[in-house]
């Protein structure tokens, strides 16, 4: 292999190298296996290694290289997923206590797609409860940590996803999002991460929690790393009848074209609200590098928030209460109180006030949509108002503030989940403390490529996404 | 014109007569009117007639044949339609004392559509208030009549539809099916008409009654006049984002295609159980038919009925209640007590409980399914288990009985919205007091076309559907 450690390549680069043979997907393997037995105890971002699938796995498309096989586009890229795909024969936790040893009898879409593409599979990630928090606490498992100080969280649900990529133990990692938690990991550990639009990705074998608001997407190291794993993974799915049937476009082809001539929203009212000032500093020096780069910028007045988190609050609660119901009867202890006293809520909903917080969906849209793409390609908004807390800040448990602290992580990303849009949270510096400051781009219905190739840009010429945390393997 | 009477052409007949000239569109529109006005007192079938808008479209209609223009399959053809579709400009009642004088501000796009393919309209139908009844009852505009006997229900909601083809009053109708509403009143009066596959037909424009269930959809004179119009109204529409977009197949085309080498299931349970005499002998004639025309019959053991008349039950209980909340909470008192207490109770639903009862709509699917379609091409059950009943015995105002009996008219209906099927509804003969019985067949998701088929083949060999009731049109 080249001089340069395989765990520093991104993604596009390891496959590459892998199909090259300037590396052997067992070295990169074995890399990353060695490097997740380091970091397991001060990150505790795997539920579950599978080192020797891995590596069997990796020897395996070795020799498929060398007979000269034609490789997927992710031929012995090692990658983990958080513990809420469904894999069959194998345990899926979903980082509960409830499913600590259920086995699955079937495969989720994306696993099968992103397999059938080449990529090996190291194990499963850590996560929020049945994806239900915004940090990385994990009652039952461990808390999950941030590579970049890890008296801090990592976001979450998808927390093993975001800290280990940020940590380079994997090359990327299935996450899934019903209210942030694809993009507050990847803001808060400092990696790139889209929620697509609402049935982008089909969601067969995908854990529930709310069938209104869930998503499948990815976090890697960059926006173009994310646009080979969205292309893999998005399209229809006759065992998902929701998954969209529109065609998938290239998102790689058209990730270089840059963003002169494209208009950038900046919104003026609530998702800049009370910003820290290292966050305002980051937005302002993000819209200015884009329009430097030859976005036009354009102010907007976006529909009232606070009805948006009212209405999605709601239908959460209802759709996790009637997943849960049976459960919350028959093992209420089962549960985290944390997590327990977020979903029991929704059993005692009216149907008829939760129809009017789901109708009330398409009106809120256009109003949206009138009001940002009438003028301008993608909105883009820091992803967390403050820097990144500490676990200690946020723990519902143990800090009588601390439920409301981590219920506001997801201020500025569960509205975009409400309205079903896309949206792509990538690193835009740091605060002063030392953690990742985030930015979001929100972008049109199906139009994931126009925010791909918007981070894109900007990555090329920040370099934000190529920092190491402390943490990352190879830096010790 | 030829010396028969154009009423008594079927909408196909007329079409092409008008096409060919033989008869004028004013000619055949006038005799429309005239007898409207005969029957409006013994039936009230009309909420409004719409006569000197008719006839002059019928002019046009005539003018355009002059001038040799290039016509749709319903140049000049009279219909008319349950006063629930909205046309701009135009009072809409949907059959209630709220609307009474509501102005609609855009047209539906079944509406648009069949204007589009030349039709005419004479006015808008009598229908149960907001479609909420299967019988016919409508205490703000006057309960619809049976033309068969005027003492006797027309079947409900879609009232003024069935009685109207029946009475050959216009050529066809769209009625709404959300648990029976098409059907009902095709089988009671004696025509054909289909609910189409959930979301096969845009309802763009059409009165709401609960989303998960209501289905646009013709009545008229025949299997083949339902082919007709059921080809022109269906298939994808921008307006409509819940509509398929799977192609819509030439109904027409294959209609004479025949029964040989199709098998039809007969359920073991549920659709036959206390069968009044009259209606087991029309039902046991017709599967007896159906074999001496090539059809195979399979005995079929379907799920349990009950399960999905509680689930559809509560669907359309919240659903309704969640689109009358407003209302139901200013203006109670405009609602007939009949249908505000089958709205009101849905407010008071958990919502945890219509997601249940939404989402076993899927598992009790793919048990029909299987029970049923792994061994036949459609389902034949009666849709009433007894003759038709009189409106006293099922008045809910007046007779301490009557909201029992008027509700147990849909108990093979309603669990086909349940299941989001296709079923076409047909007269299979008569009972001894001299009302129509009505048959159901019922399909697989999007395979109208077989049961259109089946229907033209059995209205070829028992000519029930040309039975002409003593209110008739052109029976004076």
């Amino acid at each position: 292999m080249s001089d340069t450690n395989p765990l520093h390549l991104d993604l596009v680069g390891v496959a590459e190298a892998i199909a090259g043979r300037q590396v052997s997907s067992v070295e990169v393997t074995r890399a990353c296996l060695e490097a997740a037995d380091r970091l397991q105890s001060p990150l505790n971002l795997y539920i579950r290694i599978d080192g020797d699938e891995a590596l069997a796995a990796a020897a395996q498309a070795d020799a498929a290289i060398a007979r000269g096989d034609r490789l997927g586009p992710l031929h012995g890229v090692p990658l983990a997923h958080k513990d809420m795909y469904y894999r069959a024969g194998r345990v899926v936790t979903c980082g509960s206590q409830i499913r600590r040893n259920w086995v699955a009898d079937t495969t989720a879409t994306a696993l099968d797609r992103l397999s059938a593409a080449g990529a090996l599979n190291l194990g499963t990630l850590n996560m929020a409860e049945f994806a239900m928090g915004g940090t990385g606490h994990n009652y039952h498992f461990g808390h999950c940590r941030n590579p970049w100080n890890v008296d801090h969280v990592p976001g979450g649900s998808s927390s093993g996803s975001g800290a280990g990529v940020a940590a380079r133990l994997f090359y990327g990692a299935l996450g899934s999002d019903t209210g942030g938690s694809i993009r507050l990991p990847a803001a808060f550990c400092g990696v790139t991460g889209i929620k697509p639009t609402q049935t982008r990705v089909s969601r067969y074998g995908a854990m529930p929690l709310s069938f209104s608001m869930d998503n499948v997407g990815p976090l890697a190291r960059s926006a173009r790393d994310c646009a080979r794993l969205l292309g893999i993974i998005a399209g229809a799915d006759p065992r998902d009848p929701t998954a969209s049937t529109l065609p998938v476009p290239d998102y790689e082809a058209g990730i270089g074209s840059g963003v002169a001539g494209l208009t950038i929203a900046v919104p003026t009212s609530h998702y800049l609200d009370n910003l820290h000032a290292d966050v305002l500093a980051a937005y302002e020096a993000a819209t200015q590098l884009f329009e430097r780069m030859g976005a036009r910028l354009v102010e907007v007045a976006v529909p009232d928030h606070d009805q948006m988190l009212a209405a999605i609050h709601a239908v959460i609660a209802v759709e996790a209460a009637a997943i849960h119901g049976p459960w919350l009867r028959k093992r209420p202890g089962e549960y985290s109180q944390a997590v327990r006293s977020r979903i029991e809520p929704g059993l005692y909903y009216p149907a008829t006030r939760y129809l009017e917080a789901l109708n009330l969906r398409s009106t809120i849209l256009a109003a949206f949509n009138a009001a940002v793409f009438d003028k301008a390609d993608a909105m883009l908004t820091p992803v967390l108002a403050t820097p990144v807390p500490t676990l200690a800040a946020t723990d519902a448990h143990s800090n009588p503030d601390g439920s409301r602290a981590a219920a506001a992580v997801a201020r500025n990303t569960r509205p975009i989940n409400y309205l079903g849009l896309p949206a792509l949270a990538f690193p835009g510096g740091f605060s002063s403390n030392g953690l990742p400051i985030g930015l979001q781009l929100v972008g049109r219905a199906f139009d994931e490529a126009t925010l791909l190739r918007m981070g894109h840009a900007y990555q090329q010429e920040t370099r934000w996404h190529e920092r190491l945390p402390p943490l990352a393997a190879g830096t010790e």
